[in-house]
């Protein structure tokens, strides 16, 4: 039995350079690359705003790729655009340029047959937005939310009042040290869920991910990726595969939340070796299913 | 079958400060960490020089491990010592000061009833004194080296004869980068294999190990240790737990070499979590056994 998934975040138009290129005005945001990633599991529906400038060959991309686009509105003005540069190992990141346009008055409205959708990703975007798409669904089963240093360090009370409303959040490794202001990975990621997300998955890029659930700790490795060329948008892909797989499958048991965490890691690395989604864009079942099956070799011992 | 493990390297005392307290004169140098862990699993043999003022006690403790102290030269001055600093989240470390005094004239002889040591760890000691100790043992089975940056930038081409020596390298994930002068680490541990050790092992502190063995990657996951106290000796507890499962089993098939890299883990996250070799001083089976088992639930996952 699949589920609807709903994901309200971001769709922008990135300019993006790293020491292997560059590339500008690219489809781009938080809920683009998500839903990307997720349309290979499941039934997805993005809601953002668009200017009207944003290219009409992105919009029957994201057609092709099924996703509903039915809560994508199109507002008088400009896209918001995004601007950075990686340094050298691509670890480190600069913002250029940041340009909100019509993402700065952005007020999500969920279409009324999507207010039953049973999964519910909410990017990172203002943590007020994100409670206000909460009171709009009606019981969703099982909501994932992410977040940014910016709203950590800006907008921590209402941060925490969404935290406390969600079944599971997603952050990178920083992200969970600084929200819990506590150096330990494993006691940040406690002190994050206590604030009320049963499931706190921690991205580590290279290194992979960490999944904490009812006090077990799940490590997945990172997928042994020789080709980087732009991490922009793995941590949202991995977003996707996970959700997309749970939505899949309608099963949030702790086996099949591990899974979810793979196929997570498997769009990340899709994800990282192109620009823009290029590298999530055309991808075949097999070619996301032997990843998979390279991440359990990857990962395997057997007991002595 | 066990095999006999030879360890050549440093005793030292150190002198360590963390946020969680300090320590003056503390038993240290890597063929310390390494030998006590590897103890747990086979016979040890300890190649190593201390000054007149090595305290009894110490000397007491290696002993009481099961360590065999022939190779351990009492020469006339100071023990080698190190003092260094770690700061708030444990991942920085300062050295304060580093007093080679004996160690520095140290010139390894292998006393001949160890030449026919089956398995040899050359802990990180100057790559010409490495090779020196290659050039005594007669046909091991296994050897590993670890090695550090001032090496790696200091004394390349004598390092890069050393690895062409051995079977296994042993170095953390920055040092792997330097060496291969490669910033993405799965090509840099390629590049590595290619200078010659067929076992390629990265350590990554808290986000785990990989091994590169044959062209294939092994990731292992950390143990999610909520008590870290002083990282000092990890990563030579690591090597210590890793050589001694080889060595006790005598066997290093790829699959046996997986579980060594768990047992490295394993005694990696007990050193972590007291100064010293407190944490790895009197250790049962069952307490490592248990961890070991900790690491293949923390890292399971099915097929779908």
């Amino acid at each position: 039995m699949t589920s609807r998934l709903l994901v309200v975040g971001s769709v922008a138009l990135d300019s993006v350079k790293t020491p292997f290129g560059e590339e500008r005005d690219a489809l781009g945001g938080s809920a683009t690359y998500f839903s990307v990633a997720a349309s290979y599991f499941t039934d997805v529906s993005l809601v953002a705003v668009v200017g009207e400038d944003f290219p009409e060959e992105y919009v029957k991309f994201l057609k092709s790729r099924g996703i509903d686009l039915l809560g994508l509105s199109i507002e008088k003005g400009e896209t918001f655009r995004w601007a950075g540069c990686y340094g050298y190992d691509l670890n480190s990141r600069d913002t250029i340029e940041t340009r909100l346009n019509v993402f700065e008055n952005f007020r999500p409205v969920i279409p009324e047959k999507l207010r039953s959708s049973k999964y519910v990703f909410l990017a990172n975007i203002d943590p007020d937005l994100q409670r206000n798409v909460l009171d709009q669904v009606e019981k969703p089963e099982f909501v994932a939310c992410d977040t940014m240093n910016f709203w950590i360090e800006g907008k921590k009370p209402s941060l925490l009042e969404t935290i406390s409303r969600v079944d599971s959040i997603i952050l990178n490794d920083s992200e969970c040290r600084e929200l819990a202001q506590e150096p330990n990975l494993i006691r940040a990621a406690r002190i994050v869920s206590e604030m009320g997300p049963k499931i706190v998955i921690v991205k580590k890029g290279e290194h992979g991910a960490l999944m904490f659930a009812l006090d077990k700790c799940f490590s997945a490795p990172a997928f042994p990726c020789e080709t980087v060329f732009d991490p922009t948008g793995a941590g949202d892909s991995f977003a996707g595969g996970f959700m997309g797989h749970l939505a899949r499958t309608a099963d949030i048991s702790p086996e099949n939340m591990r899974r979810a965490i793979i196929y997570g890691t498997v769009m990340a690395s899709f994800c990282v070796e192109d620009f823009s989604v290029r590298g999530i864009s055309s991808l075949t079942k097999r070619q996301i299913e032997d990843r998979f099956k390279t991440l359990r070799e990857v990962s395997h011992f057997e007991l002595p």
